[in-house]
């Protein structure tokens, strides 16, 4: 059996912050004294149930505590989801019918197995605990907090700052929030860096419920493809966990090599540090490949992640015949792409790098003109002629 | 039948706002058209149920109302006093039980149809809608008021300027307090000046659950026997409803007569000019004992009133024993109580300015030495012997 120092070493690895200090060790030593797994809780928000590698990071930290043989409870927090935004003014917020909450959670479910353990993860959802709280449960709930310490988190200040509108029900989610670590007994949360403030919350209102406070472990929020804003569906920078393999493993191959270095430490089990692997001679686009396969294995399989590869291999290294690719691009994936993006995503670049290299010697062109713009974005749907020198030819339909 | 004109101008007197502009006015027409009395509500909270002077000012408006034929509903806001303060910071506020809320209740029922119509008062409790929510359906009221709006209280407001704390479970209150309305259908609603604002997220509340928002009507708050702080139990400067007849009498004529001015145009319903009648040569002390006599009759009876008016007499004017009276001071209203107080509430001087005046002439003895500070305060429990001149001698205890 491993020491707790060494349990702890690994468990700390990649995280923002672990509260409080020396938190960690006392729970894992309490547990182990018990003889018990920490229960250690992770929230998801029913009505956005597409996964990717953002989330991908704080699930493989869960599936290291089960590694460690603790318990992880995957939350659904459907309370909240089947409420909604009362106000009606966030899109994001519209409340969901208790059908749709049950089928996003079996696709939260299909999603996170990839990673998790099943038989050390618990999938709970909130209105177990939450339906049948009163509305004098929920004023004493709120006597637990004061308006200052709320509004001392970061968005709902900014949005005082500018006079932007807070409804009071808002103040009352990150308290419901809280409530779900009393009801789980949590001895550990773990949510990305974003969520530190809504976990601490957690620990004030457990010992206000005089349960003993979870320790808090945040996590970093990925960059997207894009390498500067957090990963999102919505932003089009995003790489889905469900994600069809060889697109996966095209939009992996897209990325700088800078942010592979990143992503590596952060996601990749294999090897995290690619930049000593680099330094070791590796060519960067080999390593690329090989994290591309590693982590479209780890959401498909083994199978899937080589066919991936060996697809990518042909189109981008392989080329011999002079027909076009017939390439189509979803409206979705059509967000932002610019024409460097689209050479490395066709597989006629094997980086935005090598992308614009391209695009500075004049050998690429569309539908016969030649490209001067790497970042120009191709908006309008329809079809598309991509050449990069004589002999790499690709038909590209961009859908509505 | 009196016009609504007519009608508008009773209900209005007296008042510091009637809101909107025109708004009663289209309720007293909508009602008259439904053939229908208006539903008038008041709110009163359940842990202080001694009513004095200052709610009957209240209390008098809603007879106006009942006097041309509407409903006043008196509602006992058990619920919230059932929670009380959940952080226990508040000693005003804690939580009270079943039974203590019901003997309350009947405290103030024996207090309010002393100025009420029984008839045309509905007594009711908002524990019967409000046990009965869910903690989902609170959220969604939460979801009707935003932050900003809710600080502009301006106790909230004052509290987050000086870096006090509040609960946001305070935050809560109000929006209970202005979902009554909606049960209630309330069309209009009756309180204090300081009830401005909630009385208002109650026509906010109403709008959101797609009821008619009320009229809000407020009256002035009455100050205390001092002339300077608003009326309290808790700083000794209460009449109480239900206070002895010839305890309230003597405080009634400690007042000053710029006092009586005022609280006779607030509570006198035979003489609310009283300005006009001294102009007319009344004395001041005859028209003190008027209004004293009036009001304890209403909270009495004519005779008791007539009976506290003749021990007020003989004490003061037809005085002719040597003998000292003994005068028991509680050691509530001994709170603040300073020299010339005193010496009204014996009964040896008709009003704080006579009062003043003996003590100036060196006519008052305290235990033998000449009393020269009119606002030294009595504080230490005891005996002591007060003379006023050689023919005025009361033997005062001080209770503990």
């Amino acid at each position: 059996m491993i020491s707790v120092q060494e349990e702890i070493d690994v468990l700390c690895g990649g995280t923002i912050e672990v509260l409080p200090a020396g938190g960690l060790e006392k729970k894992l030593e309490q547990g182990r004294a018990e003889k018990r797994p920490l229960r250690v809780k992770f929230g998801a928000d029913p009505s956005a149930p597409d996964l990717h590698l953002g989330h991908a990071v704080v699930l493989q930290k869960l599936a290291q505590f089960q590694s460690f043989g603790h318990q992880v409870i995957f939350l659904i927090g459907d309370f909240t989801g089947m409420i909604g935004d009362p106000t009606g003014k966030s899109e994001t917020r519209s409340a969901l019918t208790r059908d749709q909450v049950k089928a996003n959670a079996r696709t939260y479910e299909e999603q996170v197995f990839k990673v998790l353990d099943r038989e050390r993860t618990e999938v709970r959802f909130n209105s177990e605990w939450m339906d049948p709280m009163s509305g004098a449960d929920m004023i004493r709930l709120c006597g637990h907090m004061t308006v200052a310490r709320m509004v001392e988190r970061d968005d709902f200040s900014k949005r005082l700052r500018e006079g932007r509108a807070i409804g009071i029900h808002e103040f009352l989610y990150p308290l419901v929030q809280a409530y779900d670590s009393v009801a789980l007994s949590a001895d550990v949360e773990v949510g990305g860096s974003d969520q530190s403030f809504n976990l601490l919350v957690g620990r004030e209102i457990q010992r206000a419920y005089e349960c003993p406070p979870q320790v808090v472990l945040t996590m970093p929020l990925l960059e997207g493809t894009d390498g500067e804003k957090k990963m999102s569906k919505s932003l089009g920078n995003a790489v889905g966990i469900a994600d069809e393999p060889r697109e996966s493993f095209g939009r992996l191959m897209s990325i700088s090599d800078e942010l592979m270095t990143r992503w590596a430490r952060l996601l990749s089990l294999d090897t995290p540090d690619i930049e000593a692997l680099l330094a070791s001679g590796r060519h960067p686009m080999e390593a690329k490949k090989d994290l591309a396969t590693e982590l479209v294995a780890r959401f498909h399989d083994a199978e899937a992640a080589a066919a991936a590869r060996r697809h990518f291999e042909e189109r981008f290294q392989a080329r011999t015949s002079f027909e076009p690719d017939q390439v189509t691009i979803t409206a979705a994936d059509a967000v932002g792409l610019t024409v460097a993006k689209l050479l490395v995503q066709v597989g006629f670049a094997a980086s935005g790098g090598a992308a614009k290299r391209l695009i500075a010697q004049g050998a690429v062109k569309l539908d016969g003109e030649t490209a001067r713009d790497p970042s120009a974005t191709l908006q309008a749907p329809g079809e598309l002629l991509l050449a990069v020198g004589k002999r790499r030819l690709a038909q590209i339909r961009l859908e509505r």
